[in-house]
């Protein structure tokens, strides 16, 4: 079959070269007659894989040098518990940020560990439809961190400006938005992000932090779940997710060809206000349930007149070769990712089918 | 190049016919469209990929009802922290069999949750040279389960008899040698492996748990790090590593096509018996520091009569296209690894290049 468009909110399509080179070498990598799972995460061949995967992350998103960057395992899912377990100190609180699912679940692991608060929750008639504004966050003078969910894949929001939260620190979950544009890291704590969005294929996770911080972890706790120690070998304290790791190098080093960040954003963007505008355009039967402000640039959610209808739209879609619309079957509707390897003539696809579809059962 | 003989340690060599099935549909995973690492972990075709790895594994293996098979992350590393957090209650103690650097770092990681005692420790002389007898093990009565390493990739060890424990629960990490041959899986209660030796790549472990031990572990830890969670959600709680879970339900694919454990169990025999019985034809020339009944049948470590020696021994390898064949920087020395995947033409090589290295050098 030639290839579909793969709207999957993750794990989510990736660039075709870098799924072309990960092919022409997978018997033979790079003249070593072997395939590169089969190295040593000790050899020669994957220490130069990890250490540029390292370096072009700290490139393209101008990590400083008070940050640390570790491959880790377990997703975005481990963070929630590895966040309050290193820096939740007994007597101490935390605040979370509530938008949807993914902090819910956070702060479900965080309450486990110690003291977390809610400190915004933008959910409203059992929805989320949007981020919260500056003046909702009601911060504890205390919290030993704040914590919050840049990109909502659920809901389809996404923060546009990052909270400001004085001396506390700041966790950010990016697992769905991460090298989506260019951020300055220096504002952030921590942040963590699954790989599965725009960055490889599952199971590696990206973590980058301020080494203050990570020195300030507890050290009672398990040793390999302590960022201090996965730092401190470099993220080779066991043997990590080698393969994963070589597949978001090669993702990494696409980013770069293309333009780095700066050339995401200006892809991205141009993807988000196509698909938005259509929907605008065609709003009597494009239903978007998320305020202007808060729309995710990564995940187009939507309605249209009838769950029929949606079921219908979903079946023309994959006779059109277009795949995972359909949204979370938390909230239903339609889903439309659109990170970083989505290529924006596939959004064009998408948008004249849509024209059609509008048309032909408005 | 054409492809060498890799004798790592792991992560180690995979059967070819793995890899080119790996490669064959890298770009389009069964007709798809798509290749599998861009696969929904919740969508048709990767489901049916877990359910295959794990029905593989049930029948490889026999894995009676009793107990449930997971797909987790963070290798056996990650388990030497997740049995004790789960397993080890407050006033409780555990017993660890201490027969080299894996089963010492479980020990470490024990001690920071709670009592953990050493019912065996073999080090003798600053060296692991076997594993003990049953008659030295001095277990705790009340010992809440009882651990050990089943096969020691750094000293070249291998309990070929397990522990008897009685009415304690028995927990074993099999990193380096489950599916090597098959086993009674009812007389354990938790096997553990980083699938990187015998069934993949790194990224992966595979777990095997009594249902009844799951579901006594403490529900106080992080949801995400209690077995009984992953196993409710049948290794889906979160996005788990799905390509590489993938290639495992390839290596299992490929075992059950061999003749399954019993045909892995033949095929391994004959590798050992042929590169040990090279080494004691040659003991003048070839040392082999471990105890003959505790010689590994997936880890052979050898000495040669000085450094200077064993260094060319690794240059000529090399040379001659072998490679991975270096000691363990902690123990010096040649080792030659040969899990599953290593074809025995592949040890008649290497038996026929230390034949003429001996006559050449002794």
């Amino acid at each position: 079959m030639s290839r579909v468009i793969n709207f999957s909110a993750g794990p989510a399509t990736l660039p075709l070269p870098v799924l072309e080179r990960v092919k022409s070498e997978l018997l033979d990598f790079e003249g070593t007659g072997m395939s590169l799972m089969e190295h040593s995460h000790r050899g020669a061949a994957y220490s130069a894989v990890h250490a540029e995967a390292k370096a072009l992350l700290k490139e393209l998103l101008s990590v400083p040098d008070t940050h640390d960057i570790l491959f880790m395992q377990g997703g975005a899912s481990g963070q929630f518990a590895l966040v309050p377990m290193n820096f939740l100190h007994q007597g101490q609180s935390a605040d979370y940020i509530i938008t949807g699912t993914w902090s819910e679940k956070a702060l479900v692991e965080a309450r486990i560990q110690g003291e977390a608060r809610e400190a915004a929750n933008t959910k409203a008639d059992g929805a989320f439809t949007r981020v919260p504004n500056a003046d909702e966050l009601e911060l504890d003078p205390a919290a030993s961190y704040v914590h919050f969910t840049s990109n909502n894949t659920v809901a389809g929001t996404q923060f546009h400006s990052f909270p400001e939260v004085g001396d506390r620190s700041l966790v950010c979950d990016m697992s769905s938005d991460l090298l989506w544009r260019p951020i300055d890291v220096s504002k952030f704590d921590l942040i963590y992000a699954g790989a599965q969005k725009n960055l490889g294929p599952a199971g590696v996770t990206i973590v980058i932090i301020r080494k203050d911080l990570m020195e300030s972890g507890r050290e009672d706790i398990a040793k390999i779940f302590r960022y201090s120690v996965i730092a401190g070998k470099d993220s080779l304290y066991n043997t990590g997710p080698t393969f994963p790791i070589y597949v978001v190098r090669n993702v990494l080093s696409w980013v770069k060809e293309q333009g780095g960040a700066a050339a995401m954003e200006a892809r991205n963007r141009q993807k988000a206000d196509l698909l938005y505008g259509l929907i605008d355009q065609h709003s009597s039967f494009y239903k978007s349930p998320i305020e202007a402000g808060s729309r995710s640039v990564m995940n187009a959610v939507f309605r249209l007149p009838n769950e029929e209808l949606e079921q219908k739209f979903i079946a023309e879609c994959a006779d059109a070769g277009m795949v995972g619309v359909k949204g979370h079957r938390s909230v239903g509707g339609i889903r439309i990712s659109m990170y970083n390897a989505m290529e924006p003539g596939c959004i064009e696809t998408l948008a004249g089918f849509m024209k059609t579809f509008c048309s032909q059962n408005g």
